[in-house]
């Protein structure tokens, strides 16, 4: 495409028509080789915004994404792979029990994350709460260590689908990024890039959730699963519930003490029935399993056999952390001051503001608002109440894990928690299922 | 606003939320202070493309554009002064006889241009073919030649409305240029800038204009006027017919010689019909007539006595142009050769691509397709056939001026006439009237 062809190219997605496969590739082939300029990359984000990309025009995006950069391939390591994207919520500390506890069943697990942006936190900042932890090893690295282990835990590197980064940073500035379709192709082109031979999709739903409906989580999610299978690689989801914090600890090191606690037979339930749910799709996925009942009924066993937690402790060995600190578990950070949050009044827990909740970690250090700023691996929230629960006043509501004295954040942290009279049911944890 | 309120900005538009006229002159000013990137500026824009701009959100983002830069001011010369706009097509060189007209009835004139760009032709690129004028002058020039004469046209300096200028760059090559809000926005700023006191706008309608529906043209029209006179200034608008050339001649020496003629007394009727009709509104607009009756039968006594000539030729004179050649009408450029387009068939002259005689005009050299192009002031065409004409085989229907054989050419403006068998008749050059 020329210039004017740019233009033609941005009309046609104003004027509401359909762009072909080939003019999508061929404008982020051009935008990645720079002979777009952002201004008119940004000019057609917000016409197909506007104006919308149907399934075709997400795949076609979705496959010049991945064409901008490589593609990791570990078929040839002679053993199945998959692996697990979550939409992001506060708390999900998932993937940290799940990579290794689906590596030690045999399918291995080559997990490239992302940091924490917002009231989100990210996979690579509770590893890299662990001392010495590395999220940075080359192709060659992640081979070996595929092969030895069976699982990796990495950071995106600039060579897989570098165009959604480019693209990314475009739509952050251009509010262009609460888009479907572009969602969709962001994870699912990072995620085929990754090499991974079956994919599980968990989209979160609820107010601590991007997706706040079900009806949307549900259609975000059918459309990962049809994108990935369009690309020819097994695809899964799960729909699950946001409107509360997964299991208790949110915050980096927290969530890792809460991932040990589950890999050695502990942890809060809804993290282990999700952790479990996930391995079983992802096995199944992976043809490691003929149904998802025997499937989660081993997962389950090697979980509680110890063998899981094993390949947690040899994984961040191989990657440079100090399993032995980790092990005792004063390795890790803790905060300077512990506050607790009590119910100012007897009643039912209603509602928990989990979007609130997310913010105030940011708040305290547990996240960035911005992609530059540092974090504290230490703070963070440790949720003692459950929607549904019945409280005593001055029951324990959450604990606050603070670099210092915070008035605010105690004040931030107990609105966030409505406390009312009538009965309230638990929230299912698995809203849907695409299977 | 800082670079988060611009991205607050542009989420806004995007979800279909009316802007402040704060807000709009924030973002016009920090736009013009280079503080907004052009890749937020370019997404703003095609969100309001899409979700539109309201009336005072146009009335807005005109004063922001003529904040952008200096207002003249003229009304200390001690007489009215007005202008006229057209928004464009093939033949219109009405601005030419026009301005030493209303001058010479009393009303000043300080008409600022444009270039042609595409199919439609520009007034400063037919001043520009009269040898020696000069479309360039400060403000100073200005005042003394308008107190002198009472006419002067100029092309655009960089002081008049510049964020202008800098967000018609950015539309154009964003796909969102055709938008009515920005065109009104565009015309009015800069013709508020350029000081005039009443302001008539000429709004072309067919299939050689921008607007080719009357609905279109007369939205337009009425938006023009609403904008202007909320400004403060007097407005009134005609819409036009664009459905076949104005006049014969279409490019540059070619419209120079046909507007010399017109004020001569001689001319194409539609010519100076549309001259007296836009002169009369001027003047009345300017409040130097009492009726449009009495405003049209002045300057057409005005025009029939010569003066209007003479006002031409003393604008030629100060302008630099050589007035004696032009008065012997051969120091204008000629053509290398003049070929004839016929009938290929008898019947009645049904319909003209006038859009494609306009893209037949840049081919030849007469307008440019992109703004640094260089045009050739010599050549054109002539159109003899009218629509409804009745036509012999043979009859001449054009006069193609040519820099060399063209066989193209000849085949591309043969194409342009439709002969049918239907009588049809000949269209109305006056489609509405905004007074």
């Amino acid at each position: 495409m020329g210039a004017l062809d740019f233009r033609a190219f941005i009309r046609a997605k104003r004027d509401g028509a359909t762009h072909s496969p080939d003019e999508i590739r061929g404008f982020i082939r051009a935008y990645s080789a720079r002979q777009v300029p952002d201004y008119q990359a940004s000019a057609w984000l917000m016409a197909a915004f506007l104006r919308g990309l149907d399934v075709d025009e997400t795949a076609a995006l979705t496959g010049a994404l991945i064409d901008s950069g490589r593609v990791f391939e570990w078929a040839s390591l002679g053993r199945p792979s998959a692996d697990k994207h979550s939409t992001g919520g506060v708390g999900d500390k998932v993937s940290l029990p799940l990579a290794p506890l689906v590596a030690a069943c045999g399918v291995m697990v080559p997990m490239v994350s992302g940091r924490g942006l917002g009231h989100t936190g990210g996979t690579l900042d509770k590893l890299e709460s662990i001392p010495g932890f590395r999220t940075t090893l080359d192709a060659d690295a992640m081979r070996a260590q595929l092969d030895r282990i069976g699982v990796v835990m990495v950071g995106q590197g600039p060579d897989l689908a570098p165009a959604d980064g480019l693209l990314y940073a475009l739509r952050d500035v251009t509010s262009t990024v609460e888009f479907e379709p572009f969602i969709v192709s962001s994870i699912v082109s990072k995620k085929i890039a990754e090499g991974a031979g079956a994919l599980v999709y968990d989209v979160k739903c609820g107010n601590g959730a991007f997706m706040r409906t079900l009806a949307g989580a549900t259609h975000l999610a059918q459309r990962l699963v049809d994108t990935t299978r369009s690309m020819g690689r097994v695809a899964k989801a799960m729909v699950t519930d946001m409107s509360q914090p997964l299991g208790r600890a949110c915050g980096n090191a927290l969530e890792v003490r809460e991932s040990i606690e589950l890999l050695r037979g502990g942890g809060p339930a809804d993290v282990r029935e999700l952790t479990l749910d996930l391995a079983a799709r992802m096995l199944l996925g992976a043809g490691a399993d003929a149904t998802l009942e025997a499937a989660r009924a081993r997962a389950a066993n090697v979980l509680d056999s110890g063998a899981a937690y094993e390949r947690f402790v040899a994984m961040v060995e191989a990657q440079g952390g100090r399993a032995a600190e980790v092990a005792e578990r004063d390795g890790l950070a803790r905060a300077a001051m512990v506050t607790l949050v009590t119910a100012p009044r007897a009643g039912t827990l209603a509602a928990v503001d989990t979007f609130g909740l997310g913010e105030l970690l940011v708040a305290i250090g547990a996240g960035r608002r911005a992609k530059e700023d540092a974090i504290d691996p230490a703070v963070g929230v440790v949720v003692h109440a459950r929607v549904g629960d019945t409280l005593a006043k001055g029951a324990p509501l959450a604990e606050l894990h603070l670099a210092g004295p915070d008035g605010e954040a105690v004040a931030r942290a107990e609105a966030c928690f409505t406390i009312g009279d009538e009965r309230v049911a638990a929230p299912a944890l698995t809203l849907a299922t695409i299977d």
